[in-house]
């Protein structure tokens, strides 16, 4: 898949991009079914709910489960990430945030590459976000909510105080956007939640201003979120590094599959060698 | 203003009944300016954040400020209440809920009726609810989020509980349904939350299941909330009575004023007499 012209146009000026039902149905079903299995797979890539129980997030399943990895393969995801960034692109960050039914942490307002640089030492955005809906969402359910065209204005919050820096998992309160910086921000650009049915994506900049609500739902809300970096743009750690499932090691670049992920799946041993 | 045949169809289908713009830009700026002035009373009728500055809601306010005692009797508000429920009504509760920016506490899943009969012993739902948008209510701001035709299905928690008795202000979730009720509702119904601009009018049944969402964006959200009730079905209490401002005494019935309240609330005195 390609995006036209028009819609990189669109990504450059808003800072994000929705294309609706890009996977189909059986796809969806095949990568819900491997998110509970992944779910089931113990260790601390897997983040829970304060009730010690409900599965909150899991890190770098694309690592374990061919499913995944295919999917970051896909040429409907990979091929407009190589458009909008470069052809040298690997999975710097994957993870499933699962917002579980009526509530979910609300995230506050923030740009992802503030984290990046002070936890990673990122030298530059060159990164592009992929979000796939594994669920319909609606204004309801939690929806990432985005300041459109902020990313246009670089970092709004440039801050590398110790209290960031120290956290090996960022808390988004810690490099949050202030109260007055958003008013600014929204009372010039407004504000926008992209919705969809399961299976669409929505690709967004690392530098576009961004929150989300709770769910408010009696239903689950599944988001899986990829983050692709330039191969030129490598992490580097004074200190210690963020472990692995945070912030993947494996920087060969990527090639799209010439088909959909499921079809290869079966054929994993043969697709992922390796990296799995 | 009277209702429609289609609007009032509508308004027994669904629960609620949205009416856009009913006032103009220069009633709202008054009612706003109303509410700043009310702030600015003390008592314990006006409710404060845990921050202990921001106010959070204020009630009965048509009690002490004029052009909220003339809404209180606008055609455009007491003719279609009439229309709903019958001639001889009465405010039974007035506040207006301001939802701060960034935040506001989420309200659960609740009807206004279980509070009603726990607190007040109501005998019978004979209310109707009326929302006055202050702000431009959209999907980020905390809109009212109905569960459509729920209001159909009578009560769905009739609980007498000792804890909800027990409050003087009662705790949306001592009333809450359970996330298994919701979740039936909201299957076979869905969700809905009507928007519009500042001026616009809600009327909702005192049984629709709703809920509310905080306020993610930069922005308050007003919303006044009056409640009619019929005379024919006044409160009682076995024991201390809930406070004035919260259950209000004055229960005769009101009579439409013959203009737009905002032309009569020059005449103050003549308008409201002792009620004020």
């Amino acid at each position: 898949m390609l995006l036209s012209k028009e819609q990189l146009d669109r990504y450059r000026e808003d800072g994000f991009l929705l294309v609706e039902s890009a996977l189909d149905e059986r796809e969806v079903t095949a990568l819900r079914d491997a998110f509970a299995r992944d779910c089931e797979v113990p260790g601390p890539q897997r983040v829970v709910e304060e009730d010690g129980t409900r599965v909150r997030a899991v890190y770098a399943s694309h690592q374990r489960q061919p499913e995944f990895a295919g999917l970051t393969r896909d040429a409907r995801v990979l091929q407009p990430v190589r458009q909008l960034l470069t052809d040298d692109v690997y999975v710097y960050q994957f993870k499933i945030n699962a917002k579980p039914a009526f509530g979910g942490e609300r995230w506050s307002w923030h740009q992802d590459y503030v984290a990046w640089r002070v936890a990673d030492a990122l030298p530059a955005p060159r990164q592009v976000n992929v979000g796939v809906l594994l669920d319909d969402v609606n204004e309801f359910n939690g929806p990432v909510i985005f300041v459109p065209g902020s990313h246009r204005a670089g970092l709004v919050r440039d801050d590398r105080s110790d209290a960031a820096r120290s956290e090996q998992h960022l808390d988004p309160d810690d490099i949050a956007l202030s109260p007055e910086q958003l008013e600014a921000m929204v009372s010039s650009h407004g504000m926008t939640s992209p919705k969809g049915p399961a299976g669409s994506l929505v690709f967004f900049s690392p530098e576009i201003v961004h929150g989300s609500a709770p769910n408010m739902s009696p239903f689950p809300r599944r988001l899986l979120l990829m983050t692709y970096n330039d191969t030129a743009n490598l992490p580097s750690w004074a200190g210690e590094p963020r472990p692995e499932y945070v912030v993947c090691r494996d920087t060969t670049p990527l090639r799209p599959l010439d088909g959909p992920f499921l079809d290869r799946a079966g054929h994993v041993p043969a697709l992922e060698g390796a990296a799995l």
